[in-house]
């Protein structure tokens, strides 16, 4: 019975890696679709979300069936209730890809990005990437060093997404409405996109450490505590 | 124990009632504050939104221990998991407020309300009101025909937040880059608020009528089929 436990909870992570995995893809293509006016691309990603949805609903139905047979407790029962808190987040992540694809699409054959604008968003694409990248080893290994990055990276994106807003307030600023719509948009996308991630990291991390009802919005320290530990 | 655990279940949904109870005084508060610049009202909602994260960490943590203890399966063990979702969403429509507030907030004493768009903003603002009113007395009765109200009121949300869009697309519309983000965010927060008691409101339906896993994108029909039962 342990074992065949045991076997449930590696396919409910396996299934999150998977997921984590397509939306690595899937916020890939976005930000290449919307740097590039790519509107193939974007249909991809548009048709794709569909699949994250239904990978996410498959994963929820297995756990609950995990609670209903297997009716797991103590730490067992949180890992049960922490995929099922993950999903819900990693599926919010490929809603905000496809909202990226959506933006570009609406504006072809026009670019997507607004003029002076573009190396903002190529670098908060590159890191939502890396983010969601991170994102997936980290629910595959549980190095938990892998969750201090996810932080760093979000606040780097923080920090675009800050210039963003900067930019389109300044005087400097030519665009029409559209393009100060599109960047407001496009922004809040990248910047959601990120805080799941670091949400799923610290529900990784807290679940690591034992540490469950933790105020969330609060920066665990236990994440440096814990790697300098893992580091020893 | 049947006993016991039908307390723990009542016990659940008033949480649940109480804590969407607090995100309708939020939101009536930070459309409020939105529309007059009030800034002590604003501050009010940014203040009292920790309080609904509590209420919400604290219903997450009565849910897992119920899980635990009382080893719920089939339907019961669904309602359990609901609450678990369904706290989530409610802490998410209460993050849309305090947005809202905040932005408010930026703005005093000017007007956060960018000139053109004031009745606009009032009935959105009006709508989500009535719907979290409505998503807390669906939770509490379980009338699934309030389920429809909130689907038709988020429909008149949508149509508002297009009209935001078309306003500032228009060649009418003189506001600087300012006003633009701000109805930008302003509309998509509002949007989002009545998206989440969507989510919500389905998932009431999905419990009552079993068809849980079903894909949550569609728009359940059931609901008229059961209001109308309702109504024989």
């Amino acid at each position: 019975m342990r074992e065949v436990f045991h076997q449930s909870l590696e396919d409910l992570q396996s299934r999150l890696v998977e997921i984590a995995d397509l939306v690595t893809v899937s916020i890939d293509k976005a930000t290449r679709a919307f740097a590039q006016s790519d509107v193939s691309l974007a249909e991809e990603v548009i048709a794709d979300d569909s699949l994250i949805d239904e990978k996410a609903v498959a994963l929820d139905e297995q756990a609950i069936e995990i609670l209903a047979r297997q009716q797991p407790v103590a730490r067992d029962l949180r890992i049960v209730v922490f995929a099922l808190r993950v999903s819900a987040s990693l599926e919010r992540m490929g809603d905000m890809s496809e909202h990226i694809a959506q933006l570009a699409r609406l504006r072809f054959p026009e670019r997507a990005i607004p003029k002076g604008l573009k190396s903002t968003f190529t670098k908060m694409g590159e890191q939502d990437v890396e983010i969601a990248r991170t994102l997936s080893e980290l629910l595959r290994t549980q190095d938990l060093r892998l969750a201090d990055h996810i932080r760093n990276a979000d606040d780097d994106v923080d920090e675009l997404h800050a210039r963003v807003f900067e930019k389109v307030l300044s005087d400097s600023w030519k665009g029409e409405a559209e393009a100060t719509v599109d960047a407001t948009l496009a922004s809040r996308y990248h910047e959601r996109f990120a805080d799941h991630a670091v949400a799923i990291a610290k529900k990784v991390v807290y679940l690591a450490t034992g540490d469950w009802a933790v105020e969330e919005e609060d920066i665990p320290l236990a994440v440096e505590a814990h790697a300098a530990t893992l580091e020893d």
